[in-house]
């Protein structure tokens, strides 16, 4: 049997990664590293750089492109759902190419495979499709721990539940019930605008754990519209930005 | 000034240290290394083994007892409080003691220092008792990461939240509203069993990446009490027992 590995690299800065991610990548026979869209090319640059210069061996590396995700299907589910399935028939191609019979394969997965990642759903499709592959998870650093990190900041209050949502969410529903503190995720629009900002402390960061990360924290109802405008002008500056936030009301 | 750098080492697998870990530990001056409970000499274990078998370098390790927490302290928060405030005054001390003005102190944190954990709640302690150092934070892989890796499955639904919470709230405030993925981890008395199961799948871990390792999952209503069971009899083989689990609504 084939085994593919989904192998979490952290966020953005490669002395996060773990003895056992490099041991995996090290030890696999094909390293599949995608090409995403043309502004998250820092993204591919940083896998590149992992197979090349921190990797003490030289995994055969096959890149592919991501296929075109069709905005235009009518339900956002069965969009993604033909998304993931194309991608399991790429990697199943691949696999069958360039893998041999009971070799290994390894995917660099930002941050950790478990947190708003599709692979593991893609890796199930690739199962479904009848191919008999071993499926391995090596966890990562995620985004939310380097921006706890960065701020020096625990994740949770004494004792207290959290809440790890997308900025959707918290556009659509508001603040959830039962937590004092939210993380907020894949959030392309500064959400927290649309929450009331009485008593609620944000933990803002761009870039994290990279050379251009920026890190703003305060009372929302002060630093919010900071936020906006460092994020747009950062947007700007370097073409792409990925962001990330914790939320805590007091 | 000192610093003061809080080391996320993961949860019980040292292959999950990553390269900063490891480059923190081993240019430490000092790595402060807590003795816990008897019944978790194991993990003092493992911090000793870090230092002497992984690090290439030889800092020096200074060993501490932890002081007892008052049970008797009506309030519960009471008596966190005056337990933290304790281990301030213990790291003030051994600090002044052993680490020169500019130098650096390290210490070795379970999984990840920003998850239901003291050591940066202590360090703002040792802050306001007007001793000046600059706190550090290294992430770490944590055990609900281990959890998910080891199950290979995503921590969240589609786009949709996750809540991580205690034993205690589960028992207390039962399932949580707005979130079909509910993470329980400081949960001594299986605290699942108090909630409605229908519908419920559980993916539950004990010693998660340790080599005494315990992974099992399936509907609530099926496996709770097998866990319950196989709970009770791995706690009396070894002594003690760290758990973990994910449950999904479907
Ligand atoms: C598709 S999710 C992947 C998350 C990833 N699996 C993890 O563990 O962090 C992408 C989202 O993660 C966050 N993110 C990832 N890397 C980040 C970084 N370096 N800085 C800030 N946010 C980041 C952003 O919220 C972004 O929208
Ligand atoms: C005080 S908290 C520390 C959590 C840690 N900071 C982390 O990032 O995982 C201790 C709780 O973490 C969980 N835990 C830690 N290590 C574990 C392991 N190896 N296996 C299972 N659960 C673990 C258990 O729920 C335990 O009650």
């Amino acid at each position: 049997m084939i085994t593919l590995s989904l192998v979490g690299i952290g966020s953005g800065n490669p002395e996060h990664l773990t003895l056992q991610a490099i041991r995996m990548l090290e030890t696999a026979d094909v390293i599949l590293l995608p090409r995403k869209g043309a502004e998250k090319s820092e993204l591919a640059d940083l896998r590149r750089m992992i197979a090349r210069d921190v990797l003490t061996t030289s995994p055969k590396v096959v890149e592919f492109d991501y296929p075109v995700r069709d905005a235009n299907t009518p339900e956002y589910l069965d969009g993604v759902n033909t998304w993931h399935d194309a991608l399991a028939t790429i990697w199943s191609g691949l696999i069958e190419t360039h893998v041999p019979p009971t070799g290994s394969v390894a995917l660099m997965v930002w941050g950790d495979p478990s947190l708003y990642d599709s692979t593991l759903r893609i890796a199930d499709r690739v199962l479904a499709k009848g191919m008999a592959i071993d499926v391995h998870v090596v966890p990562g650093i995620t985004s939310l721990q380097m921006l706890t990190a960065a701020h020096a900041i625990p994740l949770n209050t004494l004792g207290a539940p959290v809440q790890i949502t997308t900025g959707r969410r918290l556009r659509d529903h508001g603040w959830p019930a039962d937590v004092d503190t939210v993380a907020v995720m894949l959030d392309g629009q500064c959400s927290f605008q649309h929450i009331d900002t009485e008593g609620v402390h944000i933990w803002w960061g761009g870039y994290v754990g990279m050379p251009e990360q920026i890190l703003l924290q305060g009372p929302l109802s002060d630093i919010g519209p900071v936020i906006q405008d460092t994020r747009t002008k950062a947007r700007e500056a370097h073409g792409w930005i990925m962001d990330i936030y914790l939320l805590r009301k007091s």
